[in-house]
């Protein structure tokens, strides 16, 4: 379903009967979402949250209706079940997308935070104050509640959101801007501070991509592909999100129940996402008691393994384990499948994840606190695990009541981001006529 | 002598004889700065600074040699004599250098601090921690300064320094990294923690912003042309900085003594510099009786004059004011030259400074509560001053003992940025099992 990793779907056929409409005037757009975001700091952004989750609600019909149209679509060009299953919004899933804005309208205020505060010498007092970047840009893929995450995190942040979803779902996203931008309007605010890239044309991403000092921060969503073009295409400030190569080591001294329990967790509760797990590494010298049992118990669950060859010489044609090559310790399977690694010890752990590592998020399973303490020291990634599932790597797991993605960079958010990430910060400084000597 | 904006000087004539060397291996270096960026975290960073301003001192001699050939050769390529000035080593200041790196030394380690930490309900302990970016490059223009601070800064803050100076500087460069990598050798950490670019191939500056996964952090340092390169060039994690187009507004209500005092400082103390004053707009009620004073006060320190239609006619031929044209709204002068125009009001002055402003400071005379309020709410830029000069945008004004330049993006880092802002941070996740539901 991902247009960046097949070349050339509809995004090169922009005139389908339910695209035809004027070529989309990105200039104006972010025009006027700029002018759009001025209102936002100090207006009631709680509030029309909760007018945008109504108004979701309210338009129930017309949305679905609209998602109907690009489901059948994808259904008739024989995309996959599971990701037509994605694309889908029913009366159910759509009362959940208003449940989560209003789950966002009831979070703290990101804006106006005194975050550090002094008087210096000459008597000047300086305040870092939290504000808006101003306008944020999602680009993204498929899902369609993404439409509705998005914009309610970045408006509850005070930022206009200019949105470019995935012409698979261009349909439904339409459909779900229309609903929040009569919201928006209805509740007195400017209803440009959503906005839709209303247009297929691959070209407007990179035009988005490149309009230094209009956009303040992209962030993609979405495969390594996505991610990787954002990235390349980019002159605006960017996080990049959720590549998970991730890793569980079970060191010599572990518990084993909990070392079978964290993998299992951490690979088979939810495979498609950026936290779970991609290769398991085990110390030699448990290699074969947590193997015995485990490999079995993945096998089970329908999880298909790739083994290195101590790891073969365990499962010994007892479980079906295929040799593991070196594109197997560097790909994010995303999916039940899992490859397996035993290894002479933590130092050749550490240099795996060094190596294969997508600096997301590395878990240990040991009870030594040196082994633990070196782990979380040595290891750079966004989130360093011990005795838990990397699947915890979660904005709601970690409290944040929202997430708008995990960053995987260092540079201003890193790890899952909540409404805190997606706010800036501006110096004001009150003086008396003080000048520089 | 800015080689960014005049097209191809030395750095096309890279086998100059001082300049005759095997070509740099980009890679390598890179593979051992990142080698040598490991031993940093745990390491006496402060002490090393110690030995590499002591080794500075030692190595006067060399060093001030080395320096001699490229102003030389500056000299005789007929570079004004101010840039030359710039260049210039001598020993009083490079043990100024030396004293700066001391100052790092002393300022408290950046390092392995708990921004925050809380307790899930499941029982998994949460931590937020600072750690060091890994490597960080520095790509800069002229002053032999920045090379010593650069390197100072990324190795107080554990990180291994990527140096890429001015090729018009390339030899005094050269001798300062030979220093500070002997100190570091000798005081028995990495030598490759500082690492020189040490080739004046315009290619490697392009190579080294694309080294993804490799180059943690870029940071320019120099004129808009430089900084514009690099936010163009790059695919790694930039921070951009110092581009200046900063504003005073005097409001009508305004104490004119101080206006004139904040106007004369921020536009003369020093002129050649990001915070410096670039246009100052002036509230008609007040712009007589400011102007018919300030404008004389500002020709006599030597300041070229650009004024609106209004400016004109209160300089009434007694001063010597030009009429300002569009690109004086835009043009950060560097220098004792200033624009002039008479606002009607606050709102005309916002409108001004969206309009024209680089982000970066803004200040406003006043002695209204409201009129204070609302510029520092609505102005859009990383520091916003009331009743005191821009020039105060700085790094050591602002208390952070050490700046590695001010930041004009909104990600990561905004305004002056020491110590604090060239460290990122981690989640370390202690748990006794758990898995997710």
């Amino acid at each position: 379903m991902s247009s960046w990793t097949s070349p050339a779907r509809s995004d090169e056929v922009p005139d389908r009967a339910e695209n035809a409409h004027e070529a989309f005037d990105l200039d104006a757009a972010l025009a006027h979402a700029r002018r759009a975001a001025r209102a936002l700091p100090r207006s009631d952004r709680a509030g029309a949250l909760e007018a945008i989750a109504q108004a979701l609600l309210d338009d129930q019909d017309e949305i679905i209706a609209a998602n109907a149209g690009d489901v059948e679509r994808e259904r008739a060009a024989g995309t996959a079940a599971a990701l037509v299953d994605r694309l889908t919004l029913d009366g159910a899933r759509l009362a959940a997308i208003a449940a989560a804005v209003r789950q966002v309208a009831a979070l703290p205020d990101p804006l106006h935070r005194v975050l550090d505060g002094w008087t210096l010498p000459n008597g000047l007092r300086v305040r870092k104050v939290t504000v808006p970047f101003g306008v944020i840009a999602m680009i993204y893929e498929s899902r369609p509640n993404v439409t509705v995450d998005a914009a309610a995190l970045a408006v509850r942040a005070g930022s206009a959101a200019v949105l470019r979803g995935s012409s698979n779902a261009l349909a439904s996203n339409r459909a779900l801007v229309a609903s929040m931008r009569r919201a928006l309007g209805g509740f007195g605010l400017p209803a440009d501070a959503i906005t839709l890239v209303d247009d297929p044309d691959r070209a407007l991403v990179t035009r988005l991509l490149q309009a230094r000092g209009r956009i303040d921060l992209a962030i993609p969503r979405g495969g390594g592909a996505l991610i990787d073009h954002v990235v390349r295409t980019a002159r605006v400030p960017v996080i990049e999100t959720g590549v998970g190569n991730c890793h569980v080591y079970v060191h010599a001294d572990a518990d084993l129940d909990v070392a079978h329990a964290i993998a299992m967790n951490a690979k088979v509760q939810r495979p498609g996402v950026c936290n779970a797990m991609e290769t398991l590494l085990v110390h030699r010298e448990v290699a074969s008691s947590l193997l015995g049992r485990l490999l079995g118990s993945l096998a089970d669950a329908g999880v298909q393994l790739h083994g290195c060859e101590r790891t073969l010489a365990i499962a010994a044609g007892e479980h079906d384990v295929e040799r593991a090559t070196e594109a197997d310790w560097e790909t994010e399977y995303h999916d039940l499948e899992l490859a397996v690694r035993v290894v002479d010890g933590l130092d050749d752990a550490l240099s795996h994840v060094d190596r294969y590592g997508t600096r997301h998020s590395e878990a240990i399973v040991t009870r030594s606190r040196a082994a633990a303490q070196r782990f979380q020291d040595e290891v750079d990634a966004a989130v360093v695990l011990v005795n838990a599932s990397t699947r915890f790597t979660d904005g709601f797991e970690f409290g944040f009541g929202a997430e708008i993605g995990i960053s995987t960079q260092k540079l201003h958010a890193r790890g899952p981001m909540g409404l805190a990430e997606i706010v800036t910060h501006k110096y004001v400084i009150d003086g008396d006529g003080q000048t520089r000597a």
